[in-house]
């Protein structure tokens, strides 16, 4: 059984508003690279490495969906790295689709409102102003800051680093989640009214800055809080065209020999 | 004792090239905040915080000298966090002196050098060209990446995160050092030739880079990877002017309660 | 008696609209300088000099507002005279809150439209336009340019500049109010149908750019056409908070010795 | 006896250097409008006013020099004002040539170094960087503010607007002398150690700037402080080329009625 | 019989919305060049050249309308090429009006518009985006391509030069229209859905462009698809105020000797 | 017999001094795209058309050596037309290489020496300055309008359209020769005294420039005046390495059907 690549192109398009949702030239939503128009089993992955596209490969993947794209590292002559990459997909007949920021804003298949929805947090107060698009998700969480990052760690699979303002016993408040590499928006975040922001990761200075303003810091890892979206989306492709997918697990230790 | 607050810091500016070396607008180079005149009491540091400042004053300090200074974070109007750090700093009569990229890049204070050379390691090839000024230090290893790690767990104070394009009983090779967060030039680096490059922090897609790049990681931390170089200005102004120095140790951890 | 400085802050941030009315970055307006928290007694005065600072402390006031706030002349190092400034202020308590454009442009409390009240002249006509706020007052005088001119010097307590069409003699007709130093603004009020234009000063080319023309110019003195509105708001702080206020006048003339 | 407009502007191009120094593009330094191609009676004056035009040609001039030249309040399309200026001069067959900043900064010719020796100040010390350029003249002047200011006001012929740091009988010093609109200049001439700073006009916070940085301001009036430079040129010509010329004085006061 | 010019220019300016139509600084559209007053004679031609001011001045024109104005080559000082132009001009009391993207899109009186009719070719889809203004004519052509390329031919009076994807017999199908230099556009034009791009001239990478993208392209010439606004204009200023009008012809061949 | 691609490369890019001379992004100059490493059969040709890529592959070459690369037209997805060009050279192991100003400026084998010698014509004078490169050639031509047209006309293979500023009997006299679409540079051009400006093509209003500059103008056609310098590369590498090499000739009239 086999779907045709447009088709799947168009809806995932028009899902994730990829058209009018703003984000860096790099990330370059929709589809990255075309095969011969037919899909019948679909991989899903964090980021567009050399191994994650062998590995989607090995499964016998038609299509990839990614979070960070094959021009994340700024491709332009087709040469070295970018040559083996495109020539290993295209000789396989693997299409390439990549989502960032609509994927991290989705209300329904986002990471930040599935990371947020794993954790027992309801959105309730304003995002981030994103060039005009809400981001991140704000809520109360109904526990202490040890039971957020208890939470946290069972939801995201890997240990969290934690800079508490007060003690792991206060209450982790209103939690503020914005995945990916985000430290820098505390500042916005903590003007928002919230107590305890969650980001994946950020600069150095991002720490002693929560520290000054007062609020819980919390760094999930850049991989970790950002698997939810691509397998939402793999989920959904299947309840709607019954197509197969699997997740490609490929966290920072798995670069590791 | 005391010496003319104008004296060091003239001093200072001239040893570290502080008009003529570029650097980002935040970095604010050179003395950030005077005091009535004289230093009889220095303390050295590498973030700007608040912690640090009321660590300064409580060690009597009359000259905190940092890595990342007080406009580190785009202090404007002065209220709020910034009211409080300048309040605290001016009560106690605490001048302020900040040197960022000229302290990153110096050839026998600098961070890069000195962890260099802590390491064992003899500068031999080219460094990055950061408009203009060489930045990083570039030599041979004569160990496996495993020996590295460990000679720079050791030098650091603190664990490193290890990616290894290889093995970890490999020779390490050419090591490319360059202190902070530097993730991003590892390209420039492995253009240069290096087979392992050392940096304090990156972004999550410099670790699918360097695999792809073929070349070993490693995060060292960016607090850690720069405590030499304001420790090397503190001992540098105890031999000139016999003032007595303490260096303010306030890593990551210190942050959390 | 005290009021709490973030209640005056947040009144009058709200009653200029001070977070919507665009400016240049060196306006800074709103709270420049906090201090311990309370307010008993209010100094106002058009610009923040050390001279002006001073004499706010003299007159015992723990806030001062201004309408070119003590970020005019771009502090960034807190040495020198930003030093001097800042510790002065702060050593004596003394909060400076700044309003520049909002404080021109305000209906009411506004320089221009206190000027033009003054001068008997009800806002009849379109503004020039400032990134999307109508700046500056229009309406007619029902006198002789030598009527106008007393008027003005009346009102500003200081001698006028004047540069007539035809006669002073002539009827001044449509006069267009514009505080400050508005003197290239002359050719968007001659298009929208002024004949006199009335100004703080200017560049010495607007002088013939007005003769060619054909309209009526008026220099006013930058400083003496911005008294009207931080006295105006002094009075407003009076009223609703019954905080006593002093104007601190310190002209051109106050400068030199 | 007539001599060839283009000798008369390959000659002025080359001794000012106009090709190379560097000015606003409103300047538009060189020949601005060609006439039939002889000259045999020269006009040179500060300004390029409609006034201006209208006297050279009654002069019966066929070359008007000036200093701000017919397109500084930037013409576009030919109409009003510019349709009149450039029917009058094409009509009365009048070329027009002008030099800004090449006349404001040449050593023999400029206005600042003949401003300079009217006062008895010999250029000592360093210039303003204008792009490149050095501008503005530095020397010692051997007597107190008010000797200054009797010898600005004869050498200038207009009365002078003066701010002393200390008082009229202290001695001038070192004095910064920068014609036309340049009060904001006044900062760098400071750092470059001038105790006096001499310029036609400037911005109302020029004076309490002077007054902080512990210097005396001294405005002379912009249009006073550029008369030297073009009946340098004036004179120069004639001696070159015998042609006679005539310097057409409009000052401020000329153009009100 | 004479009209006024300013009556003339309001009309056009309000009828092309000269002042809200984008377009390059160098259009400059609306009136240019002012003469003394009345409009008697109008000559209306393509290019303000040397050549097409001296052919207006011939016929005894007082208003010379054009699509491309006299400082389309960006003059700036008034001498060479610009005096000889602005001289002859002003001597013969010739004014000039030119309009450029608002004659290009005007619905009636515009090129696109225009040569769409005279084709047979009724506007049917959306046009391109410039500047948020719809630019561009598209609609269905029923015939061949080249019957397309004979109506076309007739309609500019010259020859095209023809790209076919697939055969000359093949249906045009959808036809876009961009009169002037607009080869680029194809690409959007391509994205709208038509099967045939007609523009006036383009650069050579247009043609393997529309080959790859599989639509017919033309080129009819720049001059030739832009002489229908013009002549439009002349026409309607005859009808409203009774004024002759003469279309000055000057192709490219005139310009060769 | 092959050759490394890597060998060919470095060849390449160090006699055209790709990494040195500036050009426009697009033209990416340089390897664009790899092959599995080894080159026995050379294309050379002008653009990187997909109608170019399917010829090389008809011709057995493993390197295709362009003018205008295959990004000119601004790949970004590898999805429809990028797709297809990517994957059939990929596919065909085709190697992709190109040099665009590198190659028009070079004094051996670029397009403007080269032409300039087929006409005869021996470089006499100063180039265009391009971002600090001279382009273009300039020389005495001992001949006629009309003689230069027919010479042109035969070294191009194309006729040539000519715009005369007096007779085609006048001497050509001062030749200056700039390859491709530098119509605008014409004003240059005639600036460095030449009295006839040879290009591929321009824009429509390079016609009337050059007729008030009066200058004689000859359009060659992009295409034609850019054969010279990929055939020269083609001819040296048979020279260099033995290697076979064929031209693909694909004019504007290849893409008609």
């Amino acid at each position: 059984m086999s779907i045709n690549l447009s088709a799947i192109t168009a809806f995932l398009d028009k899902t994730l508003s990829v058209d009018s949702i703003p984000d860096a030239s790099r990330a370059l939503n929709g589809l990255q690279l075309e095969n011969e128009g037919a899909v019948s089993k679909i991989a899903v992955a964090v980021d567009g490495s050399e191994k994650t596209i062998h590995a989607a490969l090995d499964l016998g993947a038609d299509l990839l969906i990614l979070h960070h794209g094959i021009f994340w590292q700024d491709m332009q002559p087709v040469t070295g790295i970018s040559y083996r990459k495109l020539k290993a997909a295209m000789d396989g007949n693997l299409a390439i689709y990549s989502a960032h920021i609509p994927l991290d804003v989705h209300p329904v298949y986002g990471n930040n409102a599935l990371l947020a929805k794993t954790c027992g947090i309801r959105p309730a107060g304003e995002g981030l102003d994103y060039h005009g698009v809400s981001m991140g998700v704000c809520g109360e969480f109904a526990g202490t800051c040890r039971e957020l990052a208890e939470r946290l760690e069972s939801a995201l699979g890997a240990p969290v680093q934690t800079f508490w303002a007060q003690s792991e016993e206060a209450p982790a408040g209103n939690v503020f989640i914005c995945s990916g590499g985000a430290g820098n928006e505390l500042v916005q975040a903590a003007r928002l009214g919230c107590r305890t922001y969650v980001t994946g990761e950020g600069s150095h200075w991002n720490i002693p800055m929560a520290d000054e303003l007062g609020i819980n810091l919390v760094f999930g890892g850049h991989y970790f809080t950002e698997t939810f979206g691509v397998k939402a989306l793999g989920q959904l492709l299947k309840d709607v065209y019954g197509l197969d997918y699997a997740f490609i697990d490929m966290p920072p230790s798995a670069y590791s020999h």
